[in-house]
């Protein structure tokens, strides 16, 4: 086990001279970005960045650039303290945790006074991307006005109901790569569109960085590892399972032989709905294209996302067959 | 005067491992991104990276994302051989020159075949930002789909009239950044729209690059330098002095105490058609946001396009006063 503490970082230039300073001595650096209040899906991915590079930086900030202004970002769970006490007993180490202020905040700007601001909220609303969307961000009218858009993978799933989610995400992303300039980058797989969208943005932008994929964490019972499950009353935390119990039954229905796309969301969303549970969305889609798939012929993913009292809850399984 | 010749690189990953070569060495390096054609312009912005850093970059790539279907790609003129001779005259030396056959196409891909090539296109058709439009990356149907979109400052003036443009541009300069990683960039302020978009996507997306502007190199009569100039006919080419000729006797305006922007406008207006051009825009704005101003109360750039025949002409003055 290791004790050492990390190097808490705040300032993003203080961040970059870190980084190019190992670069210089020839080590290689892993991000690992999360948005805190770790657990132990967050301690797999930084194994699995130590698999890979000398020196770790685990970024923990919660983007309020993915967060529309009706969705959970003042609810969102923190604990700083806890996690770097999590993060102490990481084997092997994490050399920085970088915990900026405002990623957003470029100082005084002509473009930060309140006009600017309110006809930035204004133009946001009416032509960001023509979906009338518009984050946290924008609401605090600091003149931001850079997106990153995987204008394809970010459509479906999540994009549907989370309009500005993959926008914020690939925006925030792009600027931790800018200031922690990895050799590495790691992300869960429980976040399996969001993976994919940063696979192919990395390739799309030509960053220089490899993007890893790590597989989801489940609790004993199989429910997926996430920051929100600490937001679930003990009868939703239960009603939830039914989540992992469906996924794992229609897998099992797969490798036994169904291939038919509807039968196997019907088991889905009937347990969820049997459960309690209020239905997102349950698509089973191509693995890299993220198309709807009628049959599994090439392998796929069955993502879920639902809703148990005030809380969404996403997974997913591969089905490779 | 240099002799030298410069090293000629077109795989991408050759690119970056000769900058991280370099840099590992304490070296600094500067970009130039062109889309070739060379002429001193090109030079002035050669010569100013030259008093930032110890390498020099040019890019010489024309960006097929930035053009429409319907404008000049297929037209705009190269001469890659001519490019090198002019290279090789620049005092101080280029070291590299960064020549790549095509950055949007990512090798096999089941995104690459012909189905999802037009589904791509369709896409792009109707979500791209919501304005329809479609570049010639996505004719092409390789696959690409992420875009780096400045919102507001994409809008007006050239953004107007060239709805893929400043998309493809931000883009690709974020492509070339990735590719290259340089500490210094170089673009002309002939381009000002242009050259302030990549000042903010490089503030908001915390590249580690700084972002310098080049004064525009005028021909001994006024005519901005433009790698498009060639295409015009003598008769063309003596019209489109009007250009110039009008902004100039706009800021002396200014300058004697006219600070109405409907005013100085029509000056310039009415010049331009006088001579037969065919005006696209001529708006006075804030030399930041790019927005409108009614009346010169703060620094503000004077930005034209026009056409004479078949080539669209641009070209700005700043009137600080």
């Amino acid at each position: 086990m290791a004790a050492k503490e990390p190097e808490i970082i705040r300032d993003k230039d203080q961040m970059r001279r870190w980084s190019r300073a190992m670069r210089s001595q020839g080590k290689t650096v892993g991000l690992v970005p999360t948005m805190g209040y770790l657990h132990d899906g967050h301690v797999s991915l930084i194994r699995e960045a130590h698999n890979h590079t000398d020196l770790i930086v685990v970024s923990i900030y919660v983007n309020p650039g993915q967060f529309s202004p009706s969705e959970d970002l003042s609810t969102y769970p923190s604990d700083f303290h806890g996690d770097i006490q999590k993060l102490m007993a990481v084997p092997g180490d994490v050399d920085v945790v970088f915990n900026p202020h405002n990623l957003y905040d470029y100082g005084t700007s002509k473009n930060a006074n309140a006009n600017e601001a309110a006809r930035a909220s204004d133009d946001a609303r009416v032509g960001n991307g023509g979906n009338g969307a518009v984050s946290c961000v924008e609401e605090n009218g600091l003149g931001h006005e850079t997106w990153v858009r995987v204008e394809r993978l970010e459509k479906g799933m999540c994009g549907q109901s989370r309009p500005v989610f993959f926008r914020g995400v690939a925006t925030i992303v792009s600027k931790l790569f800018n200031i922690v300039e990895p050799d590495v980058a790691v992300f869960g797989k429980k976040d399996y569109q969001q993976w994919r969208i940063i696979q192919r943005m990395v390739r799309d932008l030509d960053f220089g960085i490899r993007v890893i994929g790590s597989e989801i964490v489940r609790e004993k019972d199989g429910l997926a590892m996430s920051s929100r499950n600490v937001r679930l009353s003990p009868e939703e935390r239960e009603k939830a399972l039914s989540i992992s119990k469906s996924l794992s039954r229609a897998r099992l229905a797969a490798a036994e032989g169904q291939t038919n796309c509807k039968e196997l969301r019907d088991l889905v969303t009937q347990a969820i709905h049997e459960s309690g549970g209020r239905l997102d969305y349950a698509e089973i889609v191509d693995q890299e294209s993220l198309e709807q798939a009628k049959e599994i012929r090439s392998p796929v993913v069955f993502c879920v996302a639902a809703w148990f009292g005030k809380v969404r809850l996403i997974d997913n399984m591969e089905i490779n067959i």
